[in-house]
């Protein structure tokens, strides 16, 4: 068993703590650093997941936000709210457009049955329980083995109104068994309009400058017992141990502050030919992809406003990822990061060597990637295509439910528990809102046609079976009727009959001959039969990454140098300062923007067009207290250098002294690549300045009653308002 | 007859010197500003255009350059010779891409018959004699006197190998007859390929942060008697009186530059009605028509390379005209400078009633606006319809010819002397080069079928008598069939038969039957018909136009301000010092942009594409003690707030001494309104600098010679070169 690499980092190592994302419990180490930076409170604050502030942020799950008050009122970004706010939108009262502010705690809305927040309640170590022995077994054996000891222990955590996962850290060289309250009541409480939430648009996303009210609020809901419980009108609002408090000040350039959230997915210990894969092919296909996903989906808005309407989430998300991915491309084309990389990896065989050690784990992953490279574009658009239909991936999901069903829950497959069924349920609720039959049938067709480009002998067995008898020339055309009759037959693309599904044996799903359902299990069986393969590659692959980071680990630390887990969708604290940055020769971003950059952006037309009311403020300079006196202007944006990525969204931004000063909500185009490697001169988070939000809620859309709450006392008139500001 | 102007600025008034393209003359009353601006020389040094340094900025007529050498060698942009560079360019030997560099005196290269270098040989004010009486004539009859008067005094003046000129200054306050030396035989010397010279191209045109290399050689000849002469192998070098020194430290930041060049127009004193029209009418709809122009162009030039090539300079300047005319609405419609002129008007009839004078001008002015505002749509279309076929516009004008010519020179209209018939018939040569009939062809027939929208009413009688008698929907149909059969048939895009109509009667070019000459004489007559009524109004425009000026100057005076005249194509010196500026809201441009940014831009394709040695040498850091040490890099191009236009193309950029630090050559996007208005925080000049032309010139393009020429000692080895760099 290998010693926790947590705690194994050696106090006095320099931290560059403005990289990073960091767990709790590495906080105390970097105290005087911390200090030094203009931290005011003591690190070992930080370092308790379960005491404030940290017990105060919570996960939206795939966003992060925070308690702001004693009554469960939760901040996040507006992006992060997008789709309750949708989801309560009617062609006749389109919450998107006009925002929305709860008058009263029974006015705030549902905002689906899927709809949560996560509030950590313990959190344990257990590396010695899952790994105990692993090394001995076989690949496959290990793997196996590992599935079902974290199966085992996170059933056994389990309780009603609560989600035990184990989570693995330093790619399987740690685990923790963390558990958090399911708050399942979640109601939208305000978010501006999105001509506020969302200025800028697509036009802005990942740029600076930025003048973006990203924010939107949020209430937990608990049944009268205290407990979690589905939305009901009894319910009341949640108590939080803990709250932010905030900082209605501000801060300003060359200021501490911290992001706690709950950051996705990073990648900074890839090696470097992992990085160039991602490069040169998964990303450019990606890319492709997502531009003609896009394509499509707008061909069918444009055909239908109700289509629009629901499309509108899935393809905002798109355009994201678009954006991100080209950036991503662009920031690692431009960037040494694989030179880098080689040089790091030059030196991991250098110290080994030195020290007597085998480096062989960097050719042995390398081996083990170039296997698993063989069609990877069959792969991927195979697995793409299963997500063009939600009701085909739920169904694949509900054919191996119906077998797992039949065993004992500790004996079923990692995910196939009676909890995921509940939760597998709930998804298909709220997913029936937006789903567009007219689209998933052109982005099925659209992947089949370009599975259809590839060798016969790459494609999978579901597409073979039904398409590559033809002639090549003949297969677009079979494609497209294949497609078009299934679609007049299929009943996936309805609620009820998803549903019903779950109660069905595999052998009543055989029977149904619905032809997107036979597909559905076409698609199970030729993944089974390739289970134990994968897994057997896992099992190998997770030995040879924890020496690889051990090896980085040490190679790292001889020349002084800590390192973090990658993130991992875990509680982190990521650290800096307000600072902007030189984008290229000649041009320098400042870390503020102001509402006069505001006003020289408006165009009268979407993107750049505010609320009539907010732009008669702004011109008549009614800023209150909420004015920059350095800036004499109302700061709407800042920037910092803190490590941040996708999962962030919505994380509050703390100030040395652990008050809210705002919401991270974007990183910079330019730093996209930042997921491989942060780059001190070129990586920032975007934030929404605390008094921008504070004065949008006062001044703009008279939410005195929320700014009460969080103990602001409002300094705008606060007329009367209907259920919309 | 009203008092100067010029002479009447009162001493001690701040004349706020970072504005204003100011008349040599004007100089020595800033002496006080320009020491404080950091001036080190006499300001009188800069008073007299005949004398060291003013003597040497030259005109090429269009562009501004400079004398470098005491043999006639001349500086100016790339993109100022980039027509005599392409007049030298084969499908083999494309200069434009290879760049030139002249080994020897013999092998430069003659730039064609119409190229031309105006030296200011002699200049006196004349206001008196032209003005004297004017004022009790009728409105026709004071415009035909003074244009009689003037074609007089240029007459007496004209002498061999010099062009005699008045120019009005103040719209018609001041006027000043010019004399200067037009030497015919222009060498192309160097020219560094466009890949540096053009860096950046459509896409970084009117940009910062910018990395061009925009300057090129030229070498003035004249006959062995030390007079002007076409080309001829025995032509010498010109010795001129002045030339400029360079000094190779350049400049930085915060350093006082001044520009000396001929700026072509500006438009800082119109009336606010004035500037609303061409806001809201006339640049919308040159800014529709340079786009279909220049898609057809383009459309032509991807059917035929070597339509391609004759197309390339016209294209460049109509992308020039259009992002200007675009950046033009841009600017105008988000400056106040319509409320501002208002306001100023509203000062200017306050201070007239203060000072019991009439102030009844401004609305005199807005009348006769409104009166010519008229049939704008039709005058304008039709305007540029003579423009789309060349030999059209030449036989309007050599029809008039043919009857002025029968006249004594002094009877004649102005406009129609023999050296003007001279003139014409080299541009005819140099026309010929760029002539593809095929464009001309598509251009027409676009131009009347924009026409054919308009009223019947609005259209010229050339149109209506062509097209006019047949149904609206059967006109594009006749307009297509028209210019199909008129092009078939015209010999007007032949040169030879041009050249030939400069010797025909009039009643020889109707015999002809030739349908685009026909064309042509029917727009002469109904042009000729109007031309009193124009006249009239032009000459009571003049009396109106210098009362405003007038009452603008005493209200402004009033104030403490001056007034400079408006550019018009004569020697002006602009002040500034080197400084960035905030284009936006966060966003800051520095002064100076280096190497570094260019390796930023690079693409490894056009337009961001540099030659391969160019790279090399900066990846190597090889730049000598062209190196700027402040920036530890080499520097490209800079900032100066400096006030210039169109025409400074090519200026010679000084320091404080009076020594060469760079040329001017494009202005700033955001400031391209700065033509009706100058932006104290917005205007920027734009400069390459003086180092990194030397380093191109010394270390990428071996051109030892001309840098030995100039007095600077090559620093980098010079191989032998061939004709090409």
């Amino acid at each position: 068993m290998k010693r926790l690499l947590i705690l194994s980092v050696s106090l006095g190592l320099s931290l560059l703590a403005d990289e990073g994302m960091w767990m709790p419990q590495q906080v105390p180490q970097m105290a005087k650093d911390l200090k030094k930076m203009g931290l005011k409170i003591p690190a070992t604050d930080l370092a308790d997941p379960l005491a404030f502030p940290l017990n105060a942020i919570v996960s939206l799950g795939g966003c992060s936000a925070s308690f702001v008050s004693d009554q469960g009122l939760v901040v996040t970004n507006h992006h992060c709210a997008y789709s309750a706010i949708q989801y309560n939108s009617t062609p006749e009262n389109n919450l998107i457009e006009n925002g929305f502010l709860a008058a009263s705690f029974d006015q705030e809305l549902p905002t689906g049955p899927s709809s949560r927040i996560f509030v950590t309640h313990e959190l344990r170590e257990v590396t010695a329980e899952l790994r105990q022995g692993l090394e001995e077994l076989s690949d496959l054996e290990r793997e196996k083995t590992l599935e079902q000891r974290i199966v085992a222990m996170e059933n056994a955590a389990q309780r009603e109104g609560f989600r035990s996962r184990v989570q693995s850290f330093y790619e399987g060289s740690a685990f923790y068994l963390i558990t958090q309250m399911e708050i399942r009541d979640v109601r939208l409480v305000y978010a501006p309009s999105n001509k506020v939430g969302e200025y800028g648009g697509d036009e802005d996303n990942w740029m600076w400058p930025r003048h973006t009210g990203d924010f939107s609020f949020y209430r937990a809901y608990v049944a009268p017992d205290g407990n979690p419980a589905d939305y009901a009108v009894e319910n009341v609002p949640y108590q939080p141990k803990s709250w932010l408090r905030l900082n209605s000040e501000g801060v300003g350039p060359g200021d501490f502050v911290m992001v706690a959230g709950y950051p996705g997915r990073t990648y900074r210990w890839q090696t470097s030919g992992e990085v160039e894969e991602m490069l040169h092919d998964v990303y450019p296909t990606r890319i492709a992809m997502f531009s003609d996903i896009l394509a499509i989906m707008g061909n069918v808005a444009a055909e239908d406003p109700a289509a629009e309407v629901k499309l509108a989430s899935a393809m905002k998300s798109l355009n994201n990822s678009l954006k991100n991915n080209q950036g991503m491309v662009e920031g690692l084309a431009k960037s040494d990061l694989i030179a880098r990389k080689k040089e790091n990896e030059g030196q991991m065989r250098a110290y080994a060597a030195r020290k007597g050690k085998a480096s062989g784990v960097l050719e042995d992953l390398e081996t083990l990637r170039l296997q698993e490279r063989e069609q990877w574009q069959a792969r991927m658009l195979n697995g793409f295509s299963r997500f063009m239909v939600p009701g085909v991936a739920f169904s694949i999901w509900a054919y191996e439910y119906a077998g797992q069903r039949e065993l004992p829950e500790l004996q079923r497959e990692m995910g196939f528990q009676d909890r995921d069924a509940a939760r597998m349920k709930q998804g298909q609720n709220q997913a029936q809102k937006s789903s567009v039959p007219a689209s998933q049938k052109r982005l099925l067709a659209y992947s089949f046609k370009r599975m259809a480009q590839l060798a016969d002998a790459d494609l999978p067995e579901s597409f073979r079976k039904r398409f590559c008898h033809l002639p090549k020339e003949e297969r677009e055309a079979a494609i497209d009727a294949w497609v078009e009759k299934s679609f007049a037959s299929t009943r996936l693309t309805e609620l009820e009959f998803r549903l019903s599904l779950l109660e069905k044996t595999r052998a009543d799903m055989e029977a149904m001959g619905d032809p997107l359902l036979d597909y559905a299990i076409d698609r199970f069986k030729e993944d089974f039969a390739k289970r134990d393969e994968r897994r057997a590659r896992d099992g190998k692959r997770m030995l040879l990454r924890n020496a690889y980071i051990e090896l980085l680990r040490e190679t790292m630390q001889a020349s002084g140098k800590a390192i973090y887990p990658d993130a991992n969708g875990s509680l982190r604290l990521s650290f800096g300062t307000v600072q902007g940055y030189q984008p290229r020769d000649a041009v320098s971003y400042a870390a503020q923007t102001t509402t006069a950059g505001l006003l020289e952006k408006e165009r009268g037309e979407w993107p750049f067009l505010s609320p009539p009311r907010l732009l008669d403020l702004v011109r008549q300079r009614q800023y209150g207290s909420y004015r920059d006196s350095r800036r004499g202007d109302l700061v709407v944006n800042y920037l910092a250098n803190c490590d941040i990525t996708g999962g962030n969204s919505g994380s509050a931004t703390l100030d040395a002294q652990g008050r809210l000063v705002g919401l991270a909500f974007d990183g910079n185009y330019e730093a996209m690549a930042s997921d491989y490697a942060f780059d001190r001169q070129m990586t920032r988070s975007i934030h929404v300045d605390v008094r921008y939000m504070l004065w949008v809620m006062d001044a703009v859309d008279r939410a005195g009653r929320l700014l009460e709450e969080m103990g602001v006392k409002p300094q705008f008139p606060q007329e009367a308002v209907q259920g919309s500001p």
